[in-house]
């Protein structure tokens, strides 16, 4: 399938200029039909006997496989999420740090992974590294290190300002383990999670997957606590529930993910064309020239498929003023910024559209 | 909607006699209708938008306002949960036991229970009580209470034997805390789950929602720790992350849950007929009526609606045939165990069929 045909598969992109797949990807004719087909036949035959079941978990391992392809590592070390929050809680539950042990982030990071750093009993230590050009924020990283730090939690692309974070160059210099918020980047750049300790990351945003799933690679599933353990994460089990995990990353899975959204993600997973990457590098490029003959941008050159900028006044009203001239994207709420998302899928009208739209 | 409009609704009676809600319940054309509904305007509109969200948070409100009503409890006291599982996970997590406290359970728990007892440092006290007559054991319950009992967790109606226990006795004569799985009761049976202090359900089984909708009940949800924060638990948070949890129980909610699920959820809800749990418990009586004749019955006389017989030979092999018959129930592993789920939609004639299949 060409990159042209693929998109012709969107019809939300014959009424919008749809630029906000960091939230929620467009969703394709054939994922919809996945999972409506799945769901009739739920209604017409019941969602029991042994075929629904092992047909079920046949297909929990196909889609494991794919997914794991998508962020380049074995399906051995994925297990099926429901969103990048859920991942970095299993992760940061998992590792049953002590009060006394630190973790590292940064000031560009979403709740999905603050919120796991919080709950966690380590202390938090934030890195000022969100308004710096992106070549800067890895000293700064490494130099707010210290001897009681025992992760490094960051995203890949920072949610915000649209920048890379250097998350492999992180790992190789610090030797630390390194948690990765996927959410940004999974679908929307080359990503090589085997690089990192933990990948976490959604695939209802730049994977154009259905709602509510995800994905968690996991380097070493055996180090790693099973602290909220559902059915699909054991093999046996005796009365107290003490439990021997399945292999691998699979003993991570959080949930029985709903079987049309399975169908749904099987089928979005195959909609991917041949040249995507290259397709939305170009695209973003475009975008943030367009725009940087119109506004002040936040993001630098070649980081990955958002695209910030600095909007005057209300930025609220901003975002809902062009929504009624068909054009969707977010803002940074406390920030003054607005944030366009651009994928393989988007269109120089696309663009043409959000930049005759600004104010 | 009277019960013979309502089941008429569910094209998979038309099919089989489907017995087996205690895994998944049926779903009614409403129901996949709201779904598919949502899945198409989210085809044709985008995931995206002022409205979608304030529309979406609105519904999550509704649903979880009628949720808590078919529990008995107001909406402050419902998280939206992706599970039975996800709301044991959530309780155990959150209650930070110690390893010399003791959680007391059965041996008639599912797996979603036990494997949050497991993953919690906390002793797990195993009471023997499968296999007792229903009213003996409460006191061999009580009589398990040691002074470093912390928790008694267990289900409303047992999984296996179909046979109800008695929390909300158990509860007051302890004056422990309890958690109660409500996989087997909540839609099957009347609940009032204030009477305990932590109520884990499904929605997918007895109230014949979507995959993985589920709630969970907490009395006082500020003595909860939220362990698994999600962007829908807090109302504001720091760079640390660090954060001021949500008002009542839903800070406990760990998910987006998807919108056509929640659209079905709804729809399925709004379902329910009058006069559901008098129905249900005619049709459970009279099916262990047909069953008696014939079989050797484990479920004691007027518990829920499981009705549970020991089986001869292989039992997968059973349910197998069973099936190719046009009946659709379950086994229990290991244990001989056929299982027949009963709801307020079962007809005399699926009754019929499933008596008329056994070998």
């Amino acid at each position: 399938m060409t990159i042209d045909e693929a998109r012709a598969e969107f019809p939300v992109f014959e009424r919008f200029a749809y630029l906000n797949a960091g939230t929620n990807g467009p969703l394709a004719r054939p994922t919809v039909a996945a999972m409506v087909e799945r769901a009739q036949a739920d209604l017409e035959l019941g969602r029991g006997g042994a075929e629904y079941f092992s047909s079920t978990l046949e297909q929990r391992e196909r889609v494991r496989a794919k997914l794991a392809a998508t962020v380049g590592v074995a399906a051995e070390s994925l297990s099926l999420s429901t969103s990048t929050t859920n991942g970095c809680n299993i992760v940061l539950s998992g590792l049953q740090l002590e009060p006394s042990d630190e973790v590292l982030t940064t000031d560009g990071e979403h709740f999905g992974l603050l919120g796991a750093l919080a709950a966690s009993t380590a202390q938090v230590q934030v890195a000022l590294v969100r308004e710096l050009p992106p070549e800067e924020s890895l000293q700064v990283l490494l130099d707010a290190i210290t001897p009681a730090t025992k992760l490094i939690a960051l995203s890949h692309v920072c949610w915000m300002s649209g920048n890379r974070y250097p998350v492999e160059e992180l790992r190789r210099e610090s030797g630390l383990p390194v948690l990765v918020d996927g959410a940004q980047s999974a679908g929307a750049i080359p990503v090589d999670a085997a690089a990192v300790d933990f990948y976490a990351f959604s695939c209802q945003k730049w994977l154009c997957g259905p709602d509510a799933t995800g994905g968690l690679v996991v380097r070493d599933p055996e180090a790693l606590a099973v602290t909220a353990p559902s059915y699909l994460s054991q093999q046996a089990y005796e009365p107290t529930g003490s439990f021997t995990p399945r292999d691998g990353a699979a003993r991570f899975d959080s949930n029985w993910t709903p079987v049309p959204s399975l169908a749904g993600l099987s089928a979005a997973l195959d909609m991917a064309p041949e040249g995507r990457f290259e397709r939305a590098a170009e695209l973003t490029a475009r975008c943030r020239e367009l725009l940087a003959e119109r506004v002040e941008l936040v993001t630098a050159l070649d980081q990955a498929t958002l695209v910030t900028f600095r909007a005057e006044g209300d930025t609220r009203e901003l975002v809902h003023g062009l929504y009624d001239a068909g054009v969707v994207v977010r803002d940074i709420p406390g920030l003054g910024w607005l944030r366009v998302s651009c994928g393989w899928w988007t269109s120089e009208e696309d663009l043409d559209r959000l930049v005759g739209a600004l104010p």
